[in-house]
């Protein structure tokens, strides 16, 4: 993409993925809409030459273009964060400062151990992740009701209000048992919730839409059709609405949300938060 | 879990969903191994309001334990984060500072505008990254082969290498189209690439792991069987890896990886990664 806005290189650098440099470092950037960045990661810097070579790169970089980069780092080592250090470069150093910080409120110093997050970690966790997974991934779309004993949520909602993301990211992220049930007109018609959820209501949390956004998420699935039709579209959510309401299952409009943020609201509003191993 | 260790209240505070909080503000905490850190966030916290209210139980949290918590906050509007300061709080803004120093060498002043990360955002890339999901979903263990044309990469290996998670991550995260295809024993016999990949050898990228680390994971799955059995897993990576070295597909060692680590050490080693929007 180019444009007429001024233009600047950013550079992420971590010893491991990169994912929390970029997530924060993105996040700052957001509040430059004027400039258009230009973003490369380098991740697993984990040693003094891989750190002399990503060097060698910005310096590149900065005589190409004739400014400085600016590079985000997450480097926990003192050594590799030390050869890290350009005149050529506009280094913000997200972890330096923050653990100065924090060793002075907590009178330690820090341990400078490499790589605690998204890595394995700690394995109980990270198998609960996996398991939770292929939970989720094998009580998608209303089947294997049998074993929604071992679900601490069930989303329930029509077709494409964010059930299947939502339950992948809630297991992947926090390894929580999702499974998910769709709404469909018969549940309407019998006016009362599908039989599978009648035993396990305390664990149901409804996803609602607007009908105009699910017409066009439908619409995308299966262009011109019944089915993505506006009509049908509140037709259906006016029922499942009705019937959630009824039933006083807890209602969430997913309408603006990312699954992110669908996820984060369920974790709260089902208290499922306090459960999680932080 | 209580211990011996001291102790000491995590308070993560974000306009948002607290992703970028948690993730920066645990990734610090990992430094400091000897303290056990009871963490709780509060997200969504967008209005001054919010604000005095999670700031009365910070309060709250500072009198029962007769200790300051350490408050993370991501809070980019200025009357929120004003809101924010306490005494009795040790706070790190995880923005503030850093906002700043972009400022000063952009030469800009920062929009403080709210909520562009986690969010739905761009449309488009979220739009992107919902479709790839189920474009992963059902192309998930060998199905769908036909529609090969459209994925970016397809993850093989034999069973339990990661492949499915490390695909549902990719779309999660990425956006990125991944099918994955299993190895099995049929495959070895015939010593030959399945016939679904030979027009598709450009976008193979192999997984494998240890037989010790196989056999444990499939050990949880299936129990003492013959499947799990460290001999047999053994005999298939064996042969696995020997196909696809012998076919030229590049091979990841998954063994002590996280699904994180896989997913972008297979966007850059394909170098997928250059066709991200970012």
């Amino acid at each position: 993409m180019t444009s007429d806005k001024a233009q600047r290189t950013v550079i992420f650098v971590s010893d491991r993925t990169g994912i929390t440099a970029e997530l924060l470092g993105k996040t700052l950037l957001t509040q430059f809409p004027g400039i258009e960045f230009r973003k490369r990661t380098y991740p697993f810097v984990d040693t003094v030459e891989k750190a002399r070579a990503t060097l060698t790169r910005i310096d590149e970089t900065a005589r190409e273009e004739g400014q400085k980069p600016i590079v985000f780092s997450t480097l926990i080592d003192k050594d590799v964060r030390a050869s890290l250090t350009s005149e050529n470069a506009f280094v913000i150093d997200l972890f330096a400062d923050f653990i100065r910080l924090l060793e002075a409120e907590l009178g330690l110093e820090s341990s400078h151990a490499l790589g605690l997050s998204h890595g394995i970690g700690d394995e109980l966790a990270y198998q609960k992740r996996m398991e939770s997974l292929n939970y989720a991934l094998s009580h998608d779309d209303g089947v294997h009701t049998a074993n929604y004993d071992r679900a601490e949520v069930i989303l329930v909602g029509v077709s494409r209000t964010g059930k299947t993301p939502t339950c992948l990211y809630l297991a992947m992220q926090y390894g929580i048992y999702g499974a998910n049930y769709p709404l469909t007109p018969d549940d309407f018609t019998a006016q009362a919730l599908p039989k599978p959820l009648l035993t396990h209501r305390d664990k149901l949390y409804g996803l609602t839409i607007s009908a105009e956004r699910l017409a066009k998420i439908r619409h995308e699935r299966k262009p011109d059709s019944r089915y993505a039709s506006l009509e049908n579209c509140q037709s259906e959510i006016r029922h499942a609405e009705a019937l959630l309401r009824q039933a006083h299952v807890p209602l969430l409009d997913t309408t603006s949300m990312s699954v992110e943020e669908i996820a984060i609201s369920i974790l709260y509003g089902t208290g499922l938060v306090k459960h999680l191993k932080s």
